[in-house]
């Protein structure tokens, strides 16, 4: 990791940064003058926006958006939190993250078809996934819908006590009963300037097969992770991706304690030490 | 239930196929024109596909609509199978269902990121949910990409033993190591003649709320139950909405334990007798 060429040199960050500016969605020729299809490959997650207000319809084209999302038997285990500057400062108190103009919190939701169905009752994990799955699919059409009304936005787990890892605190804040799962805020606003880069994106090779699972090589995890640790670096100079993680890893034990919680039912001490909170 | 007005009654049942008719996509005048908003929001989950093979290049561009996905920490927890109708019989027997084309299998992936990252070693809940989050996030971007190029898909958790209720057995084909979870399987191909209605869906205030969570009105999911069982009943005139999820819960005990085992590394005869497998 000394080595100048190595991952960790400064050869091998000059490397792994060029790498990243190169980063380009891989649109056929055939199919570049397809519209829609640019719309879906050339989104970024946004992390600085203009003050231009979302107009209402707009908002309402995103959340119906998550409306229609598909969704497992069509059960449409989700619910949305929204949110005006105003309403974030009365509920979550200060501005929404990034200075975006709008957000949704995403919930995975099954205690609404509870009342009606009672395909879940003592399949918590079965539960617990299906809800994730259907309400992080509308998470991604009310993002495909803001972006095709040229807006931003970017999903959050974390920035603004908005996410997974804050599970306890927003149940509180938001009220929410039992089998309801706040699993990632989405805020949305117009761009700001300077388009970010693609970040580091593992290779078409790496994350698909055909017939029997292949492992990725080695090698191309490296060099995804020296330019994570490399793009991480240069936007955020006085930090590193070593101490985000640790940040993470710090807050991922109490999130895995809430959800022990809240989805297997289980008190905090039947967990083993070693899972206990950090 | 047996009054002809009644949800299970005659007049119940037409009403209820009226309004599943009458379901469209609630655009803002102002926004009608915009194509890639359309594309988003006319979306609907297709089981009638055409011989019409889909090109190379249609389908690499939907694989790269999931590689570009966004996701947590840009972890990028996916792996995908793709499936020709060749494969398909090859790995899995039989067709793809529906007649589609092509297929992806959406798989929860941790096992790429564990080799170069400490982060969830020992937090199973949140692995599980971060995975898939983010591998339903990449499985609607490929939908939404499908759409854009005027394919059509469905995803699927259980016909064709494709999805989250075929855990084990999707493990064994496709040669699945630890930390990968099938989640589901998206077919894709040209729409067949006779476009679906819309499938019932809860209105907006059903899904939303500003600042405290709001319990739905009972009559609002009573009258979705009905317009469920209704909608079924007329697509499948010789079974029951109620057949369908007793079809699904035979199985979901099975895919629980199934869960277990995977996630938090539960043995069988851990589990309460309530929740053996059935």
């Amino acid at each position: 990791m000394t080595e100048k060429r190595g991952p960790g040199g400064p050869i091998g960050f000059a490397l792994s940064l060029v790498r990243i500016l190169r980063g380009r969605p891989r649109i056929p020729t055939s199919l570049r003058s397809n519209q829609a299809l640019g719309v879906i490959l050339n989104r970024r997650s946004v992390r600085r926006f203009t003050q231009e207000e979302i107009p209402d319809e707009a908002f309402a084209a995103i959340l119906e958006a998550g409306r229609l999302a598909p969704s497992t038997v069509n059960l449409q285990t989700w619910s949305f939190a929204t949110f005006t500057l105003d309403a974030w400062q009365a509920t979550l108190g200060g501005q929404i993250p990034f200075g975006a103009r709008r957000a949704v919190t995403i919930l995975a939701d099954t205690n609404r078809v509870r009342r009606v169905l009672e395909a879940f009752r003592e399949t918590p994990l079965v539960e617990h996934t299906v809800a994730v799955m259907n309400a992080s699919i509308a998470a991604m059409n009310m993002t495909a819908a803001a972006e095709a009304l040229g807006l931003s936005s970017v999903m959050l787990s974390d920035t603004g006590r908005s996410g997974l890892l804050d599970l306890d605190y927003l149940r509180e804040r938001l009220a929410l009963p039992d089998h309801v799962v706040p699993i990632m805020t989405v805020v949305f606003g117009y761009p700001g300037a300077g388009r970010p880069p693609m970040p580091p994106k593992l290779p078409l090779e790496a994350i698909c097969f055909e017939g029997r699972y292949r492992e990725t090589d080695p090698a191309v995890m490296e060099a995804w992770m020296a330019q994570m640790a490399a793009g991480y670096k240069a936007s955020h100079p006085r930090s590193s991706l070593d101490a985000q993680l640790a940040h993470y890893t710090s807050k991922i034990g109490a999130a895995e304690a809430a959800l022990r919680r809240m989805i297997l039912a289980e008190e905090d001490d039947a967990r083993p030490p070693s899972e206990a909170p950090l």
